[in-house]
């Protein structure tokens, strides 16, 4: 994905959800003084908040609600304020009655409308087409619309709860959003257990406007917000969502928890929120392509929230351990290798220090180990030493409980040695119950996260390392193909005004040929004599292919012979594979065989595919031929356009990739030529949205160059 | 590996560790007053837990320690008990000193000692020569011995805590045993806050007599252990290990955490315990052949001792989820999938009966909506629904912070409903902080595993689900191979006697043959005339292989020549392979060349490999040759002996198994006859363990049968 003007519009939108999200007052349509209503809940948040605006409760009889005056309809607020209506109306009525209130606030001209009830897309049919409808309403009105079926929003800085949370949000730097509501009651309630403290916190509901794009994009302009974490099961409109998100991460850490990534999971998504999206290679692509850091379980969206709110990013792979306990430093270590982070390399000058404070059989080697009767000093003189060795970019401090120094000791020494290095990510694990919570506590508010075990510390600190790489490169560049397109369109259009769906072999050879594709050399020969005349001009041996609209699998007939050489030989080959395709395929009109160059000596057999996902668009995927593709899914993957980083990535990432470097002193292949063919087919993607997929298989590499031998164009129905 | 003659040792051992962790009596060597002093902390850890037995603390001064008069020596123990001699011995002094008193308690015939002083093996050279002195003085003595550098045992039935944790371990059901002190106490202090009840914890410390074997041999006959649970660096003998885990886990699940599997753990490993062992796939195939549950990370380790412990089996894989929220549903779901369990479908008079019972827009399928308004009724009512379905194999009820229903209301009427339900597995996920702690305690309490994110909970029920069908498994029977023992002894006999350690062609394959080990047909021709003479006799085309004792890659020197046909392609084949081996491997000696049976057509390459690891013995190998195995690592492995399950087992595990199985249209291979080849290798293996390394390759496999081309095997020096 691109850079491009996106940037303009982005500037553009600054501050466009300030009504939202930082309104100067605020009417509670379905405000209530029953408790365990939502109406009563979040005015009574808005009020516990410390809201400095106007709040106007709205009800249709009442005089007063938790203190306030309450008026009969929004028309009557702007009456009371002059004309002005206010920026936000939170809607809380039941789903029949919301059209109408929203049909009110767009006549007084209400900036923004969050609507909390429920009963809309999630319920069905109807609720669709209701959903539809006041959709429609705001959009007309240009008013903003957060919702429906969604748990509110809380914004820390500007004192705004406006969510039916049962328990406020402890306030700090991560901003949360969410397209669940009662992981988001859950979140809120983390937030204070857990010390994770929240600048944000947005409920997307059933995103009928305003979705998970819009949120980041808000988040990301948000100075409070350090730290961007969401949970999501689909994403509304890739190509808008990747765009953002490519800004954003270079800014600020995207985290993401997907869920209905599985055919179970997506059978139980749709039943919750009506949305149906199970192609999870897509967003696996699409998190890849933008830095997005994809937590792979519940619990990781909060290990990684809280480590990137507090620590700086690891200057480099480089992990130190220091522990008075023997088997819980080596699962770290394993866990080291395992994520990627090397266990550093500690220096002499280091390792003198060290002899200096650790008694004789201590390991003096990273994880280095303070024996288990070590006391605070000692603890805290070792962790000090090991930050400052220019090898160590990140420390973990695993303790074990100790029989002989109270813990509340060394985790107050430990803070005090964590402040004198800033620069580097600190990280503890205590391990064990009782005593332990209390010093998880205070290291919490000190600042450092602190894990019970030591797998998910070190796994969070791979995260960060890894993502520090990613902040570093540069945006991508769009790589221009030369290409007649006059030429690619004219093919495209005479197969969609023909009505058929699948180009013919010719037709998609010169489609590819149009993007200067390099193609194995290919002419249809009717008779033998004409198989041996093309022979002859293509030189070195050929191979003959059945050509016949209606074949598509042509091994399945016999119609493939390859190295055919002597003109004998052509002739009867032709005669052969032309005689049995015919009895095998009485319906199939046979309109003679395929000439073809052979294949380079030598080559790799690729293939390179395009196939469009309705939310993402192109997808390109890469891999070898045949089995390695069907049985190890070794395929990568990346959404169009792709950038030279994207494709080289994508050729990178399969695993038989050692493969292609060169193995058993084999040549390595032409990367710049494979790459090409990538580039060629994302370009390809671009220009013609009807492809609905197009394989180029097999692809030919060698050390020598690349070459497509044959294609397939599929247009969309 | 099979069960054998090993239970009549089994019984013999009945009871051979009880006076080690029921003694009746207990003498405390360096017992202390001094506070923080781990011959302090027994002592007093021993007098708090209520041992029944007599207790005599040993000091070279002291008069009277913590309330008990103190001896001087263990000689005046047995001569104040008319001369019998404690049953267990601890022993808490200073390295050096330890052989002293293990002397002392052989001379009056001590019958247990446990020694939890360090500066042993774990120190370097000097401490294992120390330690191979105290072992062989308990081995002489016949004196059981635990430790050294240990933390101790608890035996919560007979009222002994004989560690110097700082805390007791809550009474219950898991036997724990643990290879590192450090993960010792955390663990201790886990059983207290995170009611994992423990009926045994045992700390093997440096395993100089009495390793992890013993410990679950003893656990297994423990009356009070449901579930052996344990942390472990290595493996002392693999062979031990695998006879008894193989038993125990046909009647208690066996779970473990084994730390330094990667590079970098290993060798914190060996810094920790100077044990050097970094073959990890040694201990995946050992796990897998004896139905270890194998826990991937720490907290899984107590997360599946704490299901174990309290629920029964699943009867099938069939779970259904039952929550207030829509997003942790999916999330649930999600990992059924990946986990390999199934979402139960419920039937329809569960749907009927869910009809009546959820409000109109609740999910009635799996996962079952109770949607977040939901009271405790509509929640238990759902549950009890639920758990009356058939193809509810297991449950798990999901909650997240409800608004209006306080949880205890909730928690206190499911476990009326679980209780209803005792023969089906029922788990908890309490998502969020705060007072959702208090919820999840009182699950605890009641005997209900209690998570805080999905992914665990369904994890744990997919591994209890798996080790119900390894249950049901009988016990592997061992296979006979029919063979010429002598041929073959005269073969390993001679090589050995010669010096040469790898086995020349001739031998090689003599070898096989005397195991009836199919090969294709290949014998050695001296001249090209031979060859043409051999050719005629294989019949139906041949191929040529390089025959030099000192070229091992045979490709490499274009010594291979497929498919030769006529007499005089053989022999001008025979003087081309030849003259090229003796250009580019003027070293070699060259006596001709092979001549072999062609390959059965459309046959694929497998390779049979046996490879002997230090602990375990033999490891047979199974996968394709080439580029899967080398670039995939598409390999499965066993320990020797196999069954004929665990052979069945290693050939479905390759991802590539599908191959074999018959793509597009080919046709199924030959199991049986593969099934046999791998059997013969596990038989040679057994047979000659001077056999270092074995490989079949390749192996050709087909739709008629299995034939090997090529052997080669190497002693051990």
């Amino acid at each position: 994905m691109f850079y491009r003007e996106y940037t303009e519009s982005i500037m553009q939108q600054q501050g466009f959800l300030t009504p939202l999200f930082n309104p100067a007052s605020i009417a509670v349509v379905g405000a209530s003084s029953k408790k365990k209503n939502p109406g009563n809940m979040i005015l009574s948040n808005l009020l516990e908040a410390g809201f400095k605006g106007k709040i106007f409760p709205i009800h249709p009889e009442a005089e007063n609600i938790l203190g306030l005056a309450a008026l009969r309809n929004l028309g009557a607020v702007a009456a009371l304020a002059g004309g002005k209506a206010p920026d936000l109306a939170i809607i809380a009525v039941p789903a029949a009655r919301v059209a109408g209130v929203l049909r009110e606030a767009a006549a007084i001209r209400v900036r923004a409308a969050m609507v909390i009830s429920s009963g809309f897309k999630e319920t069905g049919r109807a609720g669709a087409e209701l959903e539809r409808e006041i959709t429609e309403i705001a959009r007309k009105a240009g008013m903003l619309l957060l919702g429906p079926n969604c748990l509110g929003f809380i914004n820390n800085q500007a004192q705004v709860n406006a969510s039916f949370s049962g328990s406020p949000a402890l306030p700090g730097n991560v901003g949360f959003f969410s397209q669940s509501d009662s992981l988001s009651s859950a979140l809120i309630n983390w937030s204070q257990s857990g010390n994770v403290g929240l600048s944000a916190f947005i409920g997307l509901g059933n995103k009928a406007m305003l979705d998970e794009s819009d949120i980041i994009a808000y988040l990301t302009q948000d100075k409070n917000t350090r730290v961007i974490a969401g949970y999501l099961e689909s994403i509304e409109h890739g190509n808008r969502f990747m765009t953002q998100a490519q800004l954003t991460t270079r800014q600020k850490p995207v985290i993401i928890l997907r869920a209905g990534s599985t055919a179970a999971g997506a059978r139980a998504a749709s039943a919750h929120t009506g949305a149906v999206d199970g192609f999870d290679m897509a967003y696996e692509a699409a998190f890849k392509q933008t830095g997005v850091i994809r937590a792979r379980y519940t619990e990781e969206l909060f290990h990684l929230a809280r480590a990137f709110a507090t620590q700086p990013l690891p200057q480099g792979p480089g992990l130190a351990v220091v522990t008075n306990s023997g088997g819980p430093g080596i699962i770290a270590a394993d866990e080291s290798e395992k994520s990627g982070l090397t266990m550093a390399r500690l220096s002499e000058h280091t390792i003198d220090a060290l002899k200096e404070t650790l008694p004789a059989f201590a390991s003096l080697y990273n994880p280095v180990g303070v024996t288990n009767n070590a006391d605070e000093k000692r603890i805290t003189r070792t962790v000090d030493i090991v930050l400052q060795d220019p090898n160590t970019h990140s420390v973990l401090v695993l303790i074990t409980p100790p029989n002989f120094t109270p813990l509340e000791k060394i985790t107050e020494s430990l803070v005090a040695v964590f402040k004198k290095h800033p620069e580097k990510p600190i990280f503890c694990c205590f391990m064990g119950g009782g005593n332990l919570v209390e010093a998880e506590r205070s290291m919490f508010k000190a600042g450092y996260p602190c894990y019970r075990f030591p797998e998910p510390a070190v796994e969070v600190i791979a995260a960060m390392y890894k993502y520090g790489l990613w902040k570093k490169q540069p945006l991508p560049v769009e790589v221009g193909y030369r290409r007649e397109i006059n030429k690619a369109q004219k093919i495209i259009y005479a197969a969609k005004n023909s009505g058929e769906y699948e180009l013919g072999q010719p037709q998609a050879h010169d489609l590819f040929h149009a993007y200067e594709m390099p193609m194995l050399k290919t002419k249809l020969a009717r008779t033998s004599d004409e198989a041996v005349q093309i022979a002859k001009q293509l030189g070195n041996g050929v191979a003959l292919k059945i050509a016949s609209p209606q074949i598509k699998h042509k091994t399945d007939v016999g119609g493939v012979v390859l190295g055919l050489d002597h003109p004998n030989a052509i002739r009867s080959a032709f005669m052969e594979v032309t005689a049995k395709a015919k009895r095998l395929r009485p319906d199939a009109y046979i309109a003679g065989c395929y000439v073809q160059a052979m294949a380079p000596a030598k080559s790799h057999e690729m293939v390179v595919g395009l196939r469009r996902d309705p939310r993402f668009g192109a997808m390109i995927f890469f891999g070898f031929d045949g089995i390695n593709q069907e049985v190890f899914k070794d395929v990568s993957c990346r959404i169009a356009p792709l950038s030279l980083g994207d494709v080289q990535a994508m050729i990178r990432e399969i695993r038989a990739f050692p493969i292609l470097g060169g193995m058993h002193g084999q040549r390595s292949i032409n990367f710049v030529a494979l790459e090409d063919i990538l580039l060629i087919m994302s370009q390809v993607a671009q220009d013609f949205p009807e492809i609905q997929e197009a394989i180029c298989s097999p692809v030919l590499v060698s050390d020598r160059g690349a070459v497509v031998s044959d294609v397939r164009v599929v247009l969309a129905k």
